[in-house]
């Protein structure tokens, strides 16, 4: 195998298993038994165990934003129910070492790992701020966008300590809580209130929007 | 000055210099020359700048699951309310420090300071249901709950870097981000749909949850 190659396989072995436990949890030992090749190889391409961590990281987060990318056409509600499913195959894909990670620890943090974190974050804004035809976000919209991601982060988290709700309907949730979130801003923001009509202008009756719409209403007094 | 009066002194200090910068940017010399003491004097009470930061954090956090605190009284909208408010008092009064804390970071991130914010995180956690009259949360309902907190420290996070927006606007919009949050798990679950009527049952015509109704009312078609 060539340097690059050889370079490319660890970093999938490792990705791998630094997804199913804990990264603490797993030795160079073990990644060099996994590849195939000796302990002091592995050092051989990269200096530590955190250096082989953050290639591992890389290549995930580059997964994981790519899973954002979605075609600008059709319903809002169903382009973001469509996201929500890729990143909650992401999600299950990687469990514990995404739990690892998103919790923060001293194996995994350092500013590396929490620069790639930010990146994922920023593609996934920039992501939803072109579907909403926005380049630039006033206030308002940014902090909705923002804190949506960070809602995002935590159902997923929660969802992976005990998987005690089906995923498939957390991803329509968080659809909704968009919506739900994007609604309450409205309520303080004409061009929130904007947005959110252009949101819902065309979405289909029997869409996830529509859909949230009926069930608030019906339960108002 | 006692020995623990002066671990006290010192704590009092650090955590006042940790607050106003980032405290990887605050130094033990400073830390020294801000309490009229000798850098080994420091080194006497503390072994090192992570435990005196540690011993800080761990007051600030005492104080914030302090304020969580509030009378079981009223209705519940003007309750969270009031807690929000005491919230953005301590976020708006430890900022810097408070914004590199939770984005995480090599200095900060130990197993410790991340013990600490999960503490008051449960915490916050522990008193929400305690308020909603709910001692083993069904799955929907910890989600609502622990998702809406990692919500409002979003929603501070994004307040503190550039404050855009008035931070009475947000403590208000934090109230009725969880009445909305609660409507959509409402939708999905009869127990949380029950949850909900008794949330709404005492709220006044004037009330945060009952503003926000009518808002939302009116921007359906």
């Amino acid at each position: 195998m060539g340097v690059e190659e050889r370079r490319q396989q660890l970093i999938g072995v490792a990705l791998d298993l630094f997804s199913r436990r804990s990264p603490d949890e797993v030795s160079i030992d073990e990644i060099a038994s996994a590849a195939g090749i000796s302990r002091p190889l592995v050092y051989h391409y990269f200096p530590g165990k955190l250096s082989l961590y953050e290639a591992a990281l890389k290549r995930a987060s580059e997964d994981l934003a790519g899973r954002f990318a979605e075609p600008q056409e059709g319903p809002l509600g169903a382009r973001l129910l469509r996201v929500m499913r890729r990143y909650f195959d992401f999600v299950e894909g990687h469990g514990p070492g995404f739990s690892a990670l998103m919790r923060g620890g001293p194996a995994v943090g350092s500013s590396t790992t929490n620069a790639l974190i930010d990146s994922v974050r920023q593609s996934a804004y920039e992501q939803i701020l072109s579907h909403l035809g926005v380049s630039e976000a006033p206030a308002r919209m940014e902090l909705l966008v923002r804190s949506w991601i960070s809602l995002a982060e935590s159902t997923a988290l929660i969802w992976l300590d005990g998987r005690r709700i089906p995923r498939a309907e957390l991803e329509l949730q968080l659809v909704h809580d968009f919506a739900a979130l994007a609604a309450v801003s409205a309520a303080y923001d004409t061009e929130m209130a904007a947005l959110l009509n252009r949101m819902v202008k065309d979405e289909p009756a029997d869409g996830p929007f529509a859909e949230l719409v009926g069930r608030l209403m019906s339960l108002a007094p």
